[in-house]
């Protein structure tokens, strides 16, 4: 049985949302889903769905978090790789046995999903989200 | 009519394809399809589908190619995000028109596909390839 189901999103780290919908809906032509305050994160996301997966443009609203800080220090561009399981609980426990290093040993609850970041270290450099969609 | 399909694939830099395996595959679980040797992009590249799209890991053969000069720049990670589209021509058309940056004015034909790059500048700071899959 395979852990993995798709990938559910990539996100963006942008300076300003309004700006980026400029690119990402009005030229490349993505439909823009809703656009959503996020606080836990202390961003702003708006979501773009494409396929079966989407596109999240990530605006920080406060620069002293961990959003807002890479947005300083690197700018704006791929932020995240986010990968949906079927069960998250599942495949923290297997990847704690096969020693790989996580941000998050037990997964957060949100609104409709669970998640937990992979530490890039681990996965040549890319920061890897794992959801769980929780009906 | 929608121009894009879906997230074909997201491309990640990596040193070295079998020691990222050892995450991408033999940690997180994904099916390796093949590796390839692509000589006009300087590099070897693993397929690992995901859902309708993939995850590719992109080994540069040259250094002094663009990808070479990348990964010694910025180190490993995501290079770039690449959106499937219905007709790439009419695509490129349609960007130029919005007065997009584009690297690619036109489509690169290679077995199987045609493809694009749109300028980071662009696309708040992400590389943005497109591709129409040729049967």
């Amino acid at each position: 049985m395979s852990r993995i189901k798709k990938i559910n999103h990539i996100a963006i780290v942008v300076e300003n949302i309004e700006d980026a919908l400029g690119f990402w809906r009005d030229q490349l032509g993505l439909e823009l889903d809703h656009v959503e305050e996020v606080p836990s994160q202390a961003s702003k996301v708006a979501f773009l769905p494409v396929g079966e997966g989407e596109v999240e443009l990530v605006e920080p609203t406060d620069m002293a978090s961990g959003m807002g800080k890479y947005l300083e220090k690197r700018g704006e561009g791929m932020h995240h790789l986010c990968i949906q399981v079927e069960d998250i609980e599942d495949m923290l426990k297997f990847l704690k046995e096969k020693g790989v290093r996580l941000i998050d040993e037990e997964p957060h609850d949100l609104p409709g999903r669970r998640m937990a970041f992979i530490h890039p270290k681990a996965a040549n450099g890319v920061l890897v989200e794992l959801y769980e969609i929780v009906e």
